[in-house]
């Protein structure tokens, strides 16, 4: 038994943390959401995640959320494999301006596509939002292609959470209308990390 | 002379970087931009930060962009100040966890209100996300309100740089539609950090 229970959902950002975990070989407990019907705001789960979200991670200090506040805490956590450079200032915060650009902007602008509800109660709106999708997600993956992936790892030659997380939301590039193939490095990073026993491991679940 | 120089604009989310400057006692350059003129989409500012927002942080390694990124820069660069704790997983954890929402969701609800252009092109979109913004800025400052706010500070006894992104992002309430004193928690926390020098002095500027 474990003391670190994680709440997710195949797909989502929380799968992030899924492989995070699965890289670190850390001992963790899996509990899988079906958003499809909600269990995201069943009062159950919002007990622990008042925000009716994933990820949760549930440890033996409290319950933590947000995708690169776990992913950080996963590779602080569990030091041995190396998947933040914890010592490195400069590197640390190349790594945190990733996973935040993801975070802010890029799965913002995804979830523009699903959840548009968020932000206009008008249908109309909602549409308006759908149609910009694939342009904003365009943008997103331009920066990342140009600036933010120093090449194999978005690190250079350490690999870190920021892979993890940048492969996850690559993922959903191809329902948002955009072929990964337009942007050369973001495909070969895909690639590379579909190699790794973790990501195998995670998207066989 | 110093080695850091920040971009940043009064009032936008830049200006946490600058009030964490300050409370480190972190000798750096400011760099004020008008946003209202379109500064932030100059050639050379893009050259800078291609993605073309503040806030921008200039350091002898390369330049570093996104407030939670370089809030936890600040505090890991000038541990001294103690600006976060980073030698506890989880409670490092926990700041990184209000940082993001303040980012990912708080922020954006925000963003929705000046620049929902962003997310879709109609005109009757933009008008209907403004609609919006009050109620979604009022649903994350009652998340913070009885979840995220230990009391005196974020994290409970000990300052981190969440206090300061969490007063800057209060302070846009008003201009939304919501009275801080909705929040009393909040709101005294806001009164808290007003009598701190760094704020004063970043607002005097």
């Amino acid at each position: 038994m474990s003391d670190l229970t994680l709440f997710f959902a195949p797909g989502t950002c929380a799968m992030a943390v899924q492989i995070a975990l699965l890289e670190a070989n850390a001992p963790f407990n899996a509990r899988q959401l079906n958003l499809a019907v909600g269990e995201q705001r069943d009062p159950a789960y919002l007990a622990i995640n008042p925000k009716g979200r994933v990820p949760a991670l549930i440890t033996e200090q409290g319950t933590l959320t947000e995708t690169p506040a776990l992913l950080l805490y996963v590779a602080q956590r569990f030091p041995a494999t190396k998947l933040a450079p914890l010592d490195n200032p400069f590197l640390l915060a190349r790594m945190q301006e990733v996973n935040s650009f993801l975070a802010s902007t890029v799965h913002v602008s995804h979830a523009h596509g699903r959840r548009g509800s968020r932000w206009a109660d008008d249908e109309q709106a909602i549409a308006a939002m759908q149609q910009k999708v694939a342009s904003n997600m365009r943008d997103g993956f331009d920066q990342i292609e140009r600036h933010y992936l120093a090449g194999p790892w978005v690190l250079g030659e350490q690999f870190s959470v920021a892979d993890i997380y940048l492969f996850v939301v690559a993922g959903w590039l191809k329902s948002d209308g955009v072929e990964l193939n337009e942007f050369p490095k973001v495909a070969d990073h895909y690639q590379r990390m579909l190699s790794r026993p973790a990501v195998a491991k995670a998207l066989a679940n």
